[in-house]
């Protein structure tokens, strides 16, 4: 039986040198339980010799109780010129006090003679005699072997040498890295391979970054030619074009190469975390992101839509479920009436009947696609829109007008308010409200004022509000497009505004956010 | 010596059925010419038998006069039941008047039986009839093996006759699809060598999807089995988890593999026209796509960084420059002192002579990250923010009093109207102006009173607006953080604002790219 592939995530030391990553201590803490979940094997938490807050996160990490992942602490050998006991850097390894250690050290002479400017000698001395010490005060030694490919090529003999000296020191593993990404799967299998038959009883990791776009599949050919330990982050996140993808690499070691790695039935969770580390991150998550992606599994051109709908697989090489993600279809002037038939369905929206065939809901939606208008990503301006044209959706409330006035002195912050004045049936009310900011301001003024003629304006809450510049083609002023996310206890969904005024944008998408909330509870 | 490896383009086509992707045909047609001064071999124009927009784009392409690039036309084999000259499809394709046509059909069996409905003998038919038509009609064509690989699992013997089918119809060359992106490296390959070795003289193509986050390695693991023509878009755009990325395959091919496909010095082109197709997709375009993304060559971590300073090699698979990127030294709360002292230098400022040192303006950094602000994508911001610290920045106006209205009648769209007082020194100037949403109305109002001090205001634009919302933590109000573009004849700066308030926060960032103008007008 093929051995299992152990799981090392490093979204927490290595994806956090991705541009625009960061996260603190608690964010570090949070997203190191929700790996623990999916089961994970070890989780790398940071770089205590490094920062801070790294420190704390270790502080913090010493009351987690996870019972088959463990935390490691990430470190480089000792300093040139000191002792293992002396190093500043292996002192705060330990204090970290996990279970698990990693330290980094370099393969490549090129890093050692005109990075670090010491001999090859002495660069043996910092690793070996730092695993060394770490084994002797008790730790699980990782040696991520720098630059490993990169070494390897360039001077082979000296590079496996820097694997003896870890060795010799008692590393548990050795992990080979692509540092600089740029190897080839076929090269990345043959080393591996090479290194594998030169020590056949050790444990082998890979480490690979994603520079040439081959993260993924380094990573793959690594495990074929016999690395039981894989590294990764989540999404793919890292430095320069990032580290390899866990989100791929995990169910395609489950699903397509039948190894065993993470509990099978964790699968499910995949996507849910995928998107929970970049909601921390605070970085859009990728839709076109394998598996995990919002797009992964969404259809848009009409002929796969109706071979969908008649058999998944066609064009489905997983059932999304399985990753805990889910098949859309999607609707744009490229679609046809399959994808407004399925959409209509979905909503519960019974069509025809009114003069009005999926075919003319298609037409009036490319002509709002041609002036910016975006339903793919906005299901609830969509449902709306195919009740209008269908005249299955009367408005709730009609608005007469509507002033905002933002002010700033000298000193101040600026402050927003907004006076409303609408009707409803016959009924007219008028009412003013303040807000952090204009579309605030708007938000909270015109839920007072439905507030007596429709309460459950009250559950719902506005969570995010996306802003787009579109280009104007030459001599038109550009639009902007406001993308407007609600919640209230039950469901989410997204609508959309466009204008040349990003007031007027957002005034469109609040209100059809409004009209989706009233039109669902009139619905029940 | 090894074979020429073809380039076909489809992001025209395959690519636009990826979500939020949709061009025009004069869109199309800029493409098609940015494409062809890359020296992509095949630009694959759309399928004028399925949408209006593709007829039009190859009307347009008729004029086009491309020296070493092929518009070539896509469609689907004859209908059931039809001939091939009745086939309305097929008469589209002719019409669009390209020398080469490229036909897809079924390869895989549960496509004939369960989507199609028709039986396996008449499939063959359709593939042959259809190829040998369009040869007749002294057309080079291409035959898009659709699901060949999943065919090749599931029916090797039918799939390997609907070759023979596409061959004795007369196909100038057979491309292998990997429709649904299912497949593993390795297996990609041995099919691929099994069918090069099946069919010794025949020209192969690759046509792979990332749904496994493997399309560039399974395109470069088909060419080494001997494919040598390789599908593929811009940007990797494509449905679900989009197509092969050729902004990564193409150099991936020149620089790692040493084989000939464009002409090696076109390589420089290829972050501009990757970047040229994301703008006009309207797509941001993703900063750490390999080799052509922002991030690409973007280095964070403070060791990494002193290193890099040293010896470019140490952390770079490849000289940036050659495929029309640049290095990028990023300033976070990860940085060294070794970030700031190269941001510093790259910006021509002197920094300490004031008590200030690189140290404490990393300080400062942290603390304005703390509050949300960015400056790894806002270098404006950042270079006044390092001036400001070591006081080699004089603010050359103040603001007295600020407000902006935004108005909506029941008829009417929102207006917005900014008064504005300011101070240059001694002197104070009050105005008005209008605008297309209020940021744009503060923009006009605050030039408008800058004018008489510092006529090179006018020389500058505000190209782009971003808005993020930034989830606050626990109990407190999200804040907005808007970026803004800004040019001139000469260059192009982005400056970074953050509130809770997306007026004060546009504020900021309008002020900061004022700021940035008038401070490299006086340092001339």
């Amino acid at each position: 039986m093929e051995k299992e592939i152990l799981i090392y995530d490093t979204t927490l030391r290595d994806g956090t040198q991705g541009e625009q990553i960061s996260f603190s201590a608690e964010e570090k803490l949070r997203i190191a339980k929700r790996l623990a979940e999916l089961g994970i094997h070890y989780v790398e938490g940071g770089w205590p010799g490094s920062n801070p807050r790294d420190i704390r996160f270790f502080q913090l990490a010493k009351n987690l109780r996870l019972e088959h992942t463990s935390i490691t602490a990430f470190g480089s050998t000792r300093r040139p010129g000191t002792t293992p006991k002396q190093d500043t850097n292996l002192e705060a390894l330990l204090e970290a006090e996990t279970q698990s250690v990693t330290i980094f050290g370099k393969s490549w002479d090129l890093h050692v003679t005109a990075i670090l400017g010491i001999s090859l000698k002495e660069n043996l001395s910092m690793i070996s005699d730092s695993i060394a010490y770490l084994k002797s005060m008790g730790k699980d030694v990782f040696y991520d072997a720098e630059h490993f490919f990169d070494g390897y090529k360039a001077n082979r003999e000296y590079c496996l040498e820097t694997i003896r000296a870890a060795l010799s020191g008692g590393a548990d593993s050795i992990v080979l890295c692509d540092t600089n990404g740029g190897s080839m799967v076929g090269k990345i299998k043959t080393i591996v391979e090479e290194v594998r038959s030169l020590f056949p009883d050790i444990t082998l990791g890979i480490h690979a970054h994603n520079d040439c776009g081959l993260a993924v599949a380094n990573s793959l050919a690594a495990i074929e030619a016999g690395a039981t330990i894989v590294h990764g982050t989540i999404n793919g996140y890292g430095e320069r074009c990032g580290n390899a993808d866990l989100t791929a690499i995990i169910p395609n070691l489950i699903l397509k190469m039948g190894r065993r790695c993470i509990d099978g039935s964790k699968l499910t969770l995949l996507t849910e975390v995928s998107r929970y580390v970049s909601d921390i991150a605070n970085i859009p998550p990728l839709n076109e992101r394998p598996f995990v992606g919002r797009s992964a599994f969404a259809h848009k051109g009409g002929v796969h839509v109706s071979a969908i709908l008649k058999k998944p697989l066609a064009y489905e090489h997983i059932e999304p479920g399985v990753v805990g993600n889910k098949r859309r279809v999607l609707v744009s002037d490229l679609s046809g009436k399959s994808n407004i038939d399925y959409k209509a369905n979905e909503m519960g929206i019974s069509l025809g009947g009114n003069g009005y065939g999926s075919r003319e809901i298609v037409k009036e939606i490319k002509r709002m696609e041609d002036l910016g208008y975006q339903f793919d990503t906005a299901e609830g301006s969509l449902e709306l829109l195919i009740k209008k044209t269908t005249g299955q959706f009367e408005e709730p409330f009609s608005l007469l007008f509507l002033r905002v006035i933002n002010e700033k002195d000298r000193n101040g912050q600026t402050n927003s308010q907004a006076t409303i004045k609408i009707s409803v049936g016959k009924e007219e009310e008028i009412t003013a409200a303040e807000g952090n900011g204009p579309v605030n301001a708007i938000d909270n003024a015109l839920r007072k004022a439905l507030q007596k003629f429709y309460p459950a304006v009250s559950e719902m809450r506005l969570v995010d509000f996306k802003v787009r510049v579109l280009e104007g083609s030459a001599g038109t002023a550009a639009k902007v497009r406001v993308l407007i996310e609600s919640r209230d206890g039950k469901d989410i969904w997204n609508t959309v505004g466009v204008s040349e005024n990003i007031i007027e944008a957002s005034w469109q998408a609040l209100v059809d956010s409004i009209y989706f909330k009233l039109n669902k509870e009139t619905m029940r």
